[in-house]
């Protein structure tokens, strides 16, 4: 991790007191994130009702203190310090972030904020039942009131941005902050139209990769073992780690010294724990590896939802599904399921678990299609918004999509446009940072391979300590101060969405596996 | 559980403005309660410094809520409310319970809390070295700090309380609100003279009773499963509680509905995992049936230390050293341990678990001597804060007194005077309640064979409905809607601390055993 430039900067009080202030409500989030992974790893069932009050309890005067006048005052006295300050300092950082935070906050009305919370309660329960029942038009008016509240949030930001040139980006900011929508329609055209051929090659050739030794009878206690056998070897310490069990796997940071990843296990599929172990460790890598200097400031997570996803998808594809990491893994592979692997080399794993095959549901889609799964949402999230869909007629337009990007016909709205939750809840925005982290992925990607010559060979011999150092000083130790595009310039010398790395991998990909 | 009298009485806003205020610093007490849970079973010990910061700024928010301008408004508005209640009505009780420790907590000045705080924080940490080195007159001078500042401590509340009929009284207010230490001491006392000559009896007969067989060799895995199958068959119930394995085992509810207990597996020896489970699940259940009316409320704990101790010395002692007990748990107990107790009967090990031998160390006392360690305590405490004994005595007076009681040499400070923690976290008053638990479970067992006439056949029968019941009607049920003396009299009939029946139990065990 290189020297923080804070230490070249004397902290004026201004600075520290806000600092301070900041530091007491991520207590507060801190607390609020124990009390999420417990309620997802270990809690009984029974105290359900409660810890919801609890969390909504921390939540509250977390966000009562931080748009209190308390901020704004500390906010304005040390912004009065700015100048005095370095541009890459933590203190700068740390002021240019919650000013932008805090304003964004401001504008959002407490009348505005309680109905949309209700709205997206009602709306989660009403999805629910309505995914169970097959039936959109039964969710058709909770989406509209979603709808309607994601406009007056629109109406709400853009007073403070007033120059946004779509009124998707506004949204966009929560997620991706300074990110446009037209930038990622642009990149994301181009990785559409580069994608589609591709799943046709598949198509064309899918008896030529065979993964049935994939599914058969994994024993957990097996998996169990086995993640933590690669996940050590990826960097995973318990000092400062732990992974649990859950049923919708996530990765949590307690703090940068203290991370919980979590996985789930497949009794009668391979791939699932590996690989989500993999994804998760790239999540809590790069919180891990924040500088200790910004510990308990909002400034001690990853910059954004795409470089978070990036980095998962970098440990979960680039190491687990590359060439490279089969000729290690396959050692322990086979030792723990020597029925299944025992008589298989790295290059049938390596095949096996690349099998790629356009399928319905996002959250099973292999590397290929899972972009054009994210394009599709992104593109009917923009039209909803531009109002050139109308809300009745999304399932039609979801099921033409399907057919044109993926080939596949969906069979029921169950498995088409109610199969995600983030709708439900309220979030608008979110899809996208999904495939614009695997366009990221590949853009970091090639700049490492050429920094870390001999990176492959590490791979190969179980050795990331190189990758690890590589991130933490490029991207992680950075935690969020810097802005996603700002990051980006540091790090990859440009601005700009790049898909064609992306689109070039999997191209190379489908060639060697399918060509 | 019984009906609650809350429903009769229709909330006034006042109180129901109260109940919500109370309501949001109970949420972060249970906050606080998962982050220490946590930190104690699951965390990476590297989460240490950042969690101590997290329950630090916990805790002081939840003490700013409660001693602040808006807590005292909203008392004095409910207590104008307070004579068209019912006493026994939970919103009364409620007012009750606030009113009382708001007083309290008003008496202590911010100063003194940071003093207190820093005093315990160093006190802690010269005792650990103090006590490795066996070297008391090191810790003197922390010592003499921390009694000071609970002098300090006595002088604000006597403020409260101006009628105390002596200074350690205002202590005991903390832990077992509305007793004096003249009672306690009469108590004592005469149950210290009938201890005496059982302990000399124990003493001069130790051949009688032999453990051998609790020493050994006992896997963890079946410890573990042992301890499940005697909760499971206690009341233990996975929806509501969990069990996990630390260090220094305690229990500790997250809510009414999500108990977590914790216990520890000695490799070598039988009786600290299962007796441990016991006790904890004591504690646990006293919680568990706390009335859910009193949910997110202060009131929504057991109503003191000795009142607590009671259920957990029930559990461990009463059932689980009882020979009913063990015409039920032979089963499950020689099937987890074949080798070790396959050929032994329930008298065999009603007889072993139950081995008296006076011996250095508190927490290793088993239930004859255990009271003579609190005695010896308590009495010291008092001549402390009385005067008559100075602090640079208090080795020689400790080693006299262990002698005198248990005719036990002490070999050297660090298994004697300084054995125990509590004194170096400031803690004076607390001691004594370790006993009371013992005096009251005993009151309350002689009760319960009364009322519940059927109890030994149950127990024998591994069937513990009837008594959790009759606990949760008579006890659990209220919190800490009442004080510990009238919870005395509405249950015992009775406000008398009696160490009768607890010196007729002993009386009849040692009889049994070594007669």
């Amino acid at each position: 991790m290189t020297a923080d430039p804070m230490q070249t900067t004397e902290a004026t009080t201004a600075v520290a007191d806000l600092r301070q202030h900041l530091a007491t409500i991520n207590d507060l989030h801190g607390a609020s994130a124990v009390l999420g992974w417990d309620e997802r790893t270990k809690m009984p069932p029974g105290g359900t009702d409660v810890r919801s009050e609890r969390l909504a309890t921390l939540g509250r005067l977390a966000h009562e203190m931080f748009v209190s006048e308390g901020t704004a005052r500390l906010l304005e006295d040390a912004e009065r310090d700015l100048p005095g300050l370095s541009d890459d300092s933590d203190d700068a950082a740390l002021i240019r972030y919650a000013r932008r935070k805090f304003d964004r906050s401001q504008a959002i009305s407490p009348d505005l904020m309680a109905e949309s919370i209700r709205a997206s309660t009602q709306g989660y329960a009403v999805w629910i039942k309505a995914r169970q029942d097959d039936d959109f038009q039964a969710f058709l008016p909770a989406l509209e009131r979603i709808v309607e509240v994601n406009r007056r949030f629109i109406d709400a930001f853009r007073a403070v941005q007033p120059d946004a040139e779509e009124d998707y980006d506004l949204l966009l900011e929560e997620f991706e902050p300074g990110i446009t929508s037209q930038e990622i329609a642009e990149a994301f055209s181009a990785l559409r139209d580069r994608t589609i051929p591709l799943v046709d090659q598949v198509r064309d050739n899918a008896s030529r990769v065979d993964d049935a030794r994939l599914h058969g009878s994994f024993p957990v206690e097996a998996q169990e073992h086995l993640s933590k056998v690669v996940l050590d070897r990826l960097g995973f310490d318990a000092n400062h780690w732990r992974l649990d069990e859950t049923h919708h796997p996530f990765a949590s940071p307690m703090a940068t010294t203290d991370i919980r990843i979590t996985t789930r296990y497949m009794p009668d599929f391979f791939n699932a724990a590996l690989f989500g172990s993999m994804h998760e460790f790239g999540h809590g890598l790069y919180e891990r590896q924040v500088s200790p200097t910004l510990e308990r400031t909002p400034l001690a997570r990853g910059t954004s939802m795409a470089w978070h996803e990036s980095q998962s998808r970098m440990w979960e594809n680039l190491v687990g599904r590359g060439r490279p990491f089969w000729d290690w893994a396959i050692g322990p592979v086979s030792d723990a399921f020597p029925d299944a692997f025992g008589d298989q080399t790295a290059e049938d794993m390596y095949r096996a678990v690349n099998k790629l095959q356009p399928s319905l549901i996002r959250v099973e889609a292999d590397e290929l299609t899972y972009n054009l799964h994210i394009i599709l949402r992104f593109e009917l999230e923009r039209e909803i918004l531009a109002g050139t869909v109308a809300l009745k007629d999304l399932s039609d337009a979801w099921n033409q999509r399907m057919h044109d990007y993926l080939g596949i016909e969906v069979p029921n709205d169950a498995d088409g446009v109610l199969q995600d939750v983030h709708w439900s809840s309220g979030l608008f925005g979110y899809f996208p940072t999904y495939a614009l982290g695997n366009v990221l992925s590949l853009q970091l990607w090639d700049r490492i391979t050429n920094e870390i010559p001999g990176l492959d060979d590490n791979i190969r011999a179980g050795e990331f300590a190189p990758l690890r150092a590589w991130l933490a000083e490029h991207v992680h130790c950075h935690g969020s101060k810097y802005l996603p595009k700002d990051l980006m310039e540091r790090v990859l010398g440009t601005r700009k969405l790049d898909p064609g790395p992306l689109a070039d991998y999997l191209e190379r990909k489908v060639d060697t596996l399918y060509g």
